[in-house]
């Protein structure tokens, strides 16, 4: 397991392809490249996933992602048999995947012609250059034996609602192919290059290179390939871009794109002493979320499934605010100001949907494409009973997406110190998503306060409720938010204050007089008026209730009229205010709710983990971390809702267990202008070490049991169990 | 047909049985006696329905009226076969209502013991003495025969959810038969008497006379039987009551009951020339409304049912004040006001289902039993698919119920000229549903106007809806009478006026800044906030669309998201304020919304109907109302709603039946001091002739064609086609 760094497995089951396809993911953040055999094809989900390039489905009304033609295809022919591992039973098989590199290696020996012909392929995607791959492909056999090898440019990928893409040009030739393609409805160009190097006498053609191989006994033959994709305003330079590759080869390539993710891991690593298995979940959680995150762009967010296909459409879901922004504002302040910038190039859309639904202001997406226009529809699930589309409210109701961007900004400008990203469209944005809340809201005079009705928590099974706690104490942050940026832009830019000029008197008013529910009596905060009222049962129950497998519980399904939660709501508002409620509250609260929620999300669990730290439930922390971490390596989620595939990456869990690792265990927490550290850790850890990027310092933090050191402190404050840190 | 005065059938059709049980009803207003033949049992829906007698189904949560077991119980045994209507094939069989004296009969023969045996019976329900039913029963055959008379009181009657009635103690002697019953929950008492007349040498037992007649060829047998039901307040005297009763005897009772008709009738009758089928239709619908409506009491109202049978929980909904109440307090002005003061009785219930749902003020019961607390449960449909209780919002939602009663209170003051009303509770009720209403509605300061959002219109199929255009304007109205009542108290009692004393600022901010949706471009009124982007389908596209016979619509049903709507809602609306709409917008409306409308409710086709007239569609408006007027002969609407039974009366339509000839054909309308006669007949419609109480005139009107005849007009002002009525 050589601490975790290596993802391996021995042996081979049909079973797994779908979930090794995401398991062993190689990305960059402009796209991915599922964990499949060199030789794969569609029916075994091959696919390299793009991130922030969307379009139409054939004959659909569906915008997901687009998937490229496959540029590493290869597979070998011996005598008549192509060597397939989907087909053909091997003798060995290992795959693995080498996250502290970000290498795909497998390696196969099949048992054809008489001989034991083993293939063995390592590949990346470049860490460096973000629209090339790479592909070391060799191959030996114990006897003699003549082979033919096919690579190229395989049309032939995953598409889980229809073809995307139409080809435009060709070409084949010199052991080099292009495929120019354009997609259906925008009829954006694709443009996909390969080149193979150290092979003599092939075939071009279809895009492909056929050529023999007279292959001697325990003599390995070998070559390598690369890939080149490009699109949207990559494709102006793209063939000499590709071509400058081709002339660097791959191990140039290798090594560069080896020295990008020593740096990742330079700043990102967290190390555990002590559990072996943890260490290597969370290292693999932070692998994930380093080979999705837009390093190279502001334009795309990161999908719900990462870049593991095209499931929820390649949209951006409030997961990445409110799951994955503390480890990059944390460790990769460049990617924090890319994923929230992306959401300042959206405004207009989100101005778009706010007006669509009769509000002034910014709405943002439910599921965020390159526009900010929500792909969500008003029909999200299709009903089992009846096969009929569901109306769901996510995309009208699910206000909280806007307060929970708000809320991330501000954390990210605290903890960077970065408040430029206010001048930048930031400010205005918070505005915008103010201006919205206020619009929706509803004020009741002879309360003399505004109260948010008709909205959906972050547990979808309850839709349309009044006065979702979670919501309301998020809209009243983001006010209370923009308020302070406000001010904050008054010191930092006079100027741009001064042009900024609005009438602000509503803004006062509503972060003053908006609602936010309160503990009762018994110290629990309701999940929204009259959840209490609702038929007292836990998901057991429901489950034994099912007439159907993959039920939705939603809509008016049976967690409806029900106190059964998909995920975290009040624990994940207990969460993300853990300043500002005390310890008993959080139990109370985290006592009652636990046996009410499913964890239908991936989402939920490491709330629930991280409040557990909180309040001294450190094996309940644990085993909720355990599961977030490790959601990805057992592939134990729900596959399904209602009809529809849900499976893949899971990148806000991936997220969750970083958060619970360095926000839990280790007690990280911070003010605007203290970071403290108050660890609690597992007691199997002996120690734990990472870093953080507090302020523009770089701090290396070192817990052993209770005891923690911090290096690399200039000018900022740093407290350890709320008591200044003296070194 | 003599003038359709009587209902009659001839034959006799097992699967009438049903339907014949509701066209065949008596009723007084006490109870209701259903249309079955006297030696029929629970099988066949023999029924004494209760009017404002509830309780619980034993071993349910289901509180519905209770009925009562039959006092008027008789059958013939010939040789070993009981003459039984629904189990022998008869010889002859004639079924007759006679509407003008409130007189069911029958006569049957049977062939039987190789004689023709024929059964004769006439019976009523007294509307001179409530708790009175009385029967004569004959019986004659052609050959001489033995037989045995098997009459007392059965308590084998039907119950749709299950035994209402415990029994407390039985008396079987002298002729006489007595049963005391109690409820299940409440422990109510219910006193049911029978006494037989002309009989000797019965034999009494379990509440049942048996004897023989050596009936003699061609020569008839007969006696007479009494009942008496007694329970609530009218249980003090009743044995006394009923023996009192017993002493005056059949012909008596008889004659008392046809002149409290005669009298109905005087006031209530509408004369149409030309189409006795209409005729027929009208006077039917009208002896269904002075059946059923509460003459002796202010404590129950009328049932959406009416008084055949336990279903929609012998509860009453908006139907009694917006589809009957016209009738009423033009004609009946003691019924109007006990139906009125019925809701003030009611009151505190509805005070008690506003505080439950987090409201001040009264929110009045969408199915109101004796208390005014809510019958309507939150799941009052299965899902067909899952057979699973659906999440309702009939309850909690259609918020509407307290403005209509608003809107009627001051209709009833405005056409009786009776304001005492107001002094005895209505302005009280008035302020409780402003404040309910307020409380209810969302002020949203950047539009400067209140909101109603997250209601249910008349349109049940779509839930949950903003600003629905019917519910605004009624609240706006509603809020607009309280002002005015309150005005005209001070006038007729400065010194109520004075203890009233209300801070009502509120109030008149609630009536100036309510919304109310206005026509668009095109001059439609949206039903409510985005109706006009739902699916443009009718109702026979989704009649194609379902999957299984008695689908629910509304909840998440077909036509949730689709323009389809159950049952007029905008031209209700239209229908309601004739007054503030053009015919051009009239026109409008009723073209855009009349094809999308389901008219699954008997609600529907009236509003229609009188909307039609006055845009001078009459033969549309005259196919609606027939439609309307004859419901309840053709028995031609929905039985079941999903798996619940839903078939019986139909006052809201007969009520229908009334407002179109009436309001709709002969153009009555009325503002606070002008009653004006616009009339627009059906070409076949020679002459109309109505009596109205205007104001305390009792006024004759005949219409032929457009001339118009008003004879009793004192110091009261009406007008025709908008010109002063000058004799």
């Amino acid at each position: 397991m050589t601490n975790g760094w290596l993802i391996a497995k021995e042996g081979f089951e049909p079973a797994d392809i779908e979930l090794h396809g995401s398991k062993y993911l190689l990305g960059n953040g402009f796209m991915g490249y599922r964990g499949t055999m060199e030789e794969y094809g569609a029916k075994q989900l091959v696919a390299v996933n793009l991130a922030g390039f969307f379009d139409l489905a054939e004959n659909t009304d569906w915008r997901e992602s687009v998937n490229a033609p496959n540029p590493l295809y290869t597979v070998i022919i011996a005598g008549d048999t192509e060597l397939n591992l989907s087909c053909i039973k091997p003798i060995k098989h290992r795959q693995i995947l080498d996250i502290k590199n970000g290498i795909h290696k497998r390696e196969t020996t099949f048992f054809v012609c008489g001989a034991n012909i083993t293939v063995k392929a390592e590949r990346f995607v470049s860490m460096s250059r973000k629209n090339i791959l790479a592909l070391r492909y060799t191959v030996i056999a114990d006897k003699d034996v003549m082979i033919t090898v096919k690579t190229g440019i395989d049309k032939n990928i995953w598409d889980i609602s229809g073809r995307h893409l139409s080809y435009v040009n060709e070409v084949s030739e010199d052991n080099y192919a292009e495929l120019i393609c354009k997609t259906v409805q925008l009829k954006n160009r694709l443009r996909v290059f390969e080149k193979i190097i150290g092979v003599k006498n092939a075939t071009n053609g279809n895009l492909l290179h056929i050529f023999n191989i007279d292959l001697k006994a325990n003599k390995e033959f070998e070559f390598t390939k690369l890939g080149g994709i490009y699109h949207s305003e990559s494709l102006d330079n793209s063939k000499t871009d590709f071509l400058n590759a081709v002339n660097s080869g791959y191990d140039v390539l290798k090594s560069e794109h080896i020295a990008v993710w020593e740096n990742i891991w330079e700043t990102s690593d967290v190390v555990i002493e002590g559990d072996d298995e943890a260490q290597q979940a969370l290292r693999y959680s932070i692998y994930h979320l380093c080979s999705i995150a837009p390093h190279n762009t502001d334009r795309c967010g990161i999908p719900a499934r990462g870049l593991s296909g095209q499931v929820y459409k390649g949209a951006a879901f409030w997961d990445t605010e409110m799951f994955m922004l503390p480890f990059f504002q944390f460790t990769d302040k460049n990617a924090a100001r890319n994923l929230l910038m992306y959401r300042v190039n959206t405004l207009p859309g989100a101005k778009r949907k706010a007006n669509e639904f009769g509000f002034e202001g910014a709405f943002f997406a439910w599921e965020s494409q390159e526009t900010g226009d929500d792909a969500c529809t008003l029909f999200n699930v299709n009903d089992i009973f009846t096969n009929r589309p569901l109306r769901t409210y996510f995309k009208d109701k699910q206000i909280h997406i806007s307060a929970d961007i708000v809320f991330a900004m501000w954390d990210y400008c605290r903890t960077t110190d970065d408040y430029s990203l206010l001048l930048d469209g930031g400010l205005n944005l918070m505005y915008e998503c103010l201006r919205f809340f206020y619009t929706y809201s509803c004020f009741k005079p002879y309360k003399n306060r505004y109260e948010l009705l008709d909205v959906i928590g972050p547990d979808e099974y309850h839709e349309r409720v009044n006065n979702n706690a979670f919501t309301n104490i998020m809209v009243k942050h983001a006010a209370d938010i923009f308020l302070l940026a406000l001010s904050r832009v008054r010191e930092i830019s006079p100027q741009y204050f001064k042009e900024f000029n609005k009438d602000l008197d509503w803004a006062y008013d509503f972060a003053e007089k908006l609602y936010v529910p309160q503990p009762d009596e018994n110290g629990i905060i309701e999940q929204f008026d009259g959840y209490f009222q609702l038929e007292d049962v836990t998901p057991e129950v429901l489950k034994a209730r099912e007439l159907k497998e993959n039920e939705y519980w939603g809509g008016h399904g049976l967690a409806s009229t029900t106190r059964t939660l998909k995920q975290a709501d009040v624990v994940m508002m207990l969460n993300v205010f853990r300043n500002e409620y005390s310890t008993v509250i959080k139990k109370a609260n985290w006592e009652f709710y636990e046996p009410y929620t499913e964890h239908g999300s991936s989402l939920s669990a490491c709330a629930y983990a991280i409040v557990a730290a909180e309040i001294g439930y450190i094996d309940w922390a644990y085993n909720y971390f355990m599961k977030t971490a490790k959601v990805d390596l057992t592939g134990n989620t729900k596959q399904y809702v209602g009809s529809q595939y849900i499976g893949g990456t899971h990148p806000a869990a991936n997220g969750g267990a970083w958060n619970t690792a360095v926000l839990g265990f280790a007690g990280v927490s911070f003010t605007d202008n203290i970071l403290d550290i108050s660890p609690r850790l597992p007691k199997k850890w002996r120690s734990m070490k990472f870093k953080l990027n507090w302020k523009g310092d770089k701090l290396s933090i070192t817990i052993t049991g209770e005891q923690v050191k911090v290096c690399g402190i200039t000018d900022t404050r740093v407290t350890v169990y709320g008591k200044e840190y003296s070194g």
